[in-house]
């Protein structure tokens, strides 16, 4: 397999978009990322959106936005893979260029989520679950996770005010971040007295409903060594893994199995440990997320992410700063983009670009992009050629 | 890149299967698929669906048919592309056997397509055209293929009745198939006085709406020659391309462009010409889809793929059998699944193992899956290695 590197990156910024078109979205992303690779073609491309159906009633997005970019015939490929479309869609690309099927291949990610009401999205969304078996019980997402968050809690004594410690120190994050959603700082108690959501999760536990793209180009690194000017940011691991979809068939409700499974396969290809880590981004969809995201990483042991941002561990600053980009916390959660625009941050903080968010020294990062409650997880770790 | 195999198939009798769940189809597919493969294991999954949202609620595939199969935690990744999700799904895996990423992939489809009602179905249907300039204005794909029909019989003068004959060809080699949806043979007179749908178009020159999946095994050849005791059946080409989604943006609207540049590119590929084909499997959404199909494979002039179905060229026995299986028109169309029970059928020929209706001397055949009105075309050759 051919080595491969991130040669271009872009993203616009991230919200309630009404008054744009999904095609728009997208597209400024896509070229976004074309120019900044200093390209002025792609020979395929991918985009990662989880429900075009149920969000905008258009699906075969994969032709469609080949067109919107003109450059159509190229091959154009949809993958979907609830909330981790977007890592799973890099994967392909990843893939794609590693066969030698193609070179220069643009990673994407979409999705427009409100233009429909909040019940529709919640809908939508739960797809991402078990229909036959959880949905059809009356669950939605929050609700699982709130499962999730209860068994951590009472089994390792994790507090009401740890998971408000994540949301406090993504949004901080998010603040730095000129693409944010929610680019605002919240404090603990802020968090702890917002709305309940589904007990004990509150309103600002919960990434919100975004619209949103995100690209990236991927090259060979042999290719990318004559085309780039700056650093050369590889791509040192690809791992995905897949658990049970419904969250009573797990085993152990407070372990996230498939992103400590592809976490194992990705340190193995890229011969480090967790250790050697710069930086994560994580799928902080809710607090209790990312909590349970960092263990399954080896960021801490199992049973103490509640301490990690309480302590400052995962902070900017601290020893492995988690979601220095605000996580979809602060930045948003456009489900299909969220995976491709922690590719993106990955890429900014390599490049030493990332501004006042910027992760000292950063060497080494992961992305951990996640869809339901883990039933699926793409890592990634890139490094500087 | 290495040379792929493909070492196992399965797929179960299409329908309107109301009695069985999406995961039930599948798993039968899968199975099947993996025991004739003589495997105990894969080491991945594809699948192509293209609404599961719209038609079922229940997006994330991928992560939950890999856990249904018990072959958790292996990677399970799902790809849309509308009716051409299968080959999608297929061209994935090729890329990933083919990288050296994976040895043994599982390439599927899967629609369950009845479960709701027929506006519905439409509804969902529609989404593979494009929702802002087509469905807004009330448009759905029988209508847009009927235009192009009226089109090409006038420019070409294809008639009414050799519509008729695409439809009456078909139903009488899938009245060979034992899985077929709709095995009853009919008459051109039956087709020409069938309910009108879009005129031109009648019910009969119409693909039906059903349940059904169909899966294959795919491995390196190398592996395959260790493995499998009949003939080796060799990926020989894999190609895709993608055209305008809405057909007012077409340079013709009776050519399909997406499909004559896939088949450029695949046939470069095999090293081979439209005339050293033995058989073809196309895409016979429509009737009027199956003539210009075949004028953009190249397997007639432009113009005068009206004239193939009732010259008798494209029957068995013809000098080159369209459909050998039915098709689209007799075998059924749950869109995600066509493209896979195509490769299905190409694997079934190659290996001599088609009964009544075996393409004689069979040595190369040719898979076409097409998108929406031919926005996005997949192709693959096989032959025997």
């Amino acid at each position: 397999m051919r080595e491969v590197a991130v040669i271009g990156i872009g993203m616009n910024r991230w919200g309630e978009l009404w008054e744009k078109s999904h095609r728009q979205i997208w597209t400024e992303a896509a070229l976004e990322a074309i120019k900044d690779a200093g390209v002025d073609r792609i020979d395929a491309m991918y985009v990662g959106c989880m429900s075009g159906g149920l969000f905008m009633g258009q699906e075969h997005l994969g032709a469609l936005l080949a067109e919107q970019l003109g450059m159509g015939p190229i091959p154009g490929t949809r993958v979907e893979s609830a909330c981790a479309s977007g890592g799973l869609a890099f994967r392909q690309a990843y893939l794609a260029v590693a066969s030698g099927a193609h070179d220069l291949v643009l990673a994407s990610g979409l999705e427009k989520m409100t233009d429909v009401d909040g019940g529709a999205a919640t809908y939508a969304l739960s797809t991402a679950a078990d229909q036959e078996y959880e949905c059809y019980q009356g669950i939605t997402f929050p609700g699982l996770y709130a499962m999730m968050a209860r068994v951590h809690m009472h089994r390792y004594g994790t507090t009401r005010r740890q998971l408000a410690e994540v949301a406090v120190k993504n949004h901080l994050h998010g603040s730095m971040n000129p693409l944010a959603q929610f680019p605002m700082k919240v404090t603990a108690e802020q968090v702890m007295e917002s709305v309940l959501v589904a007990d004990p999760l509150r309103i600002l536990d919960c990434s919100p409903i975004t619209d949103g793209a995100a690209a990236v180009v991927l090259a060979p690194v042999e290719l990318a060594r004559k085309i780039t000017k700056g650093p050369i940011i590889r791509v040192a691991a690809s791992a995905h893994a897949t658990d049970t979809i419904a969250l009573h068939d797990r085993e152990d409700l407070a372990w996230i199995a498939s992103t400590a499974t592809a976490a194992a396969a990705a340190y193995k290809q890229a011969g480090i440990g967790p250790q050697d880590l710069s930086f994560c981004e994580v799928h902080d969809c809710f607090t209790i997320a990312e909590i349970m995201v960092i263990e399954a990483l080896g960021l801490c042991d199992r049973g103490k992410g509640g301490l990690a941002a309480e302590s400052g561990l995962t902070a900017l600053g601290g020893k492995i700063p988690v979601n220095a980009s605000g996580g979809l916390k602060s930045k948003g959660h456009p489900v299909g983009a969220t995976g491709i625009a922690q590719v993106r941050e990955a890429v900014v903080q390599l490049r030493g670009a990332a501004g006042d968010r910027q992760v000292k020294n950063a060497r080494l990062g992961l992305t951990q992009n996640m869809g339901g409650t883990g039933a699926s997880t793409v890592i990634h770790i890139f490094d500087r050629a």
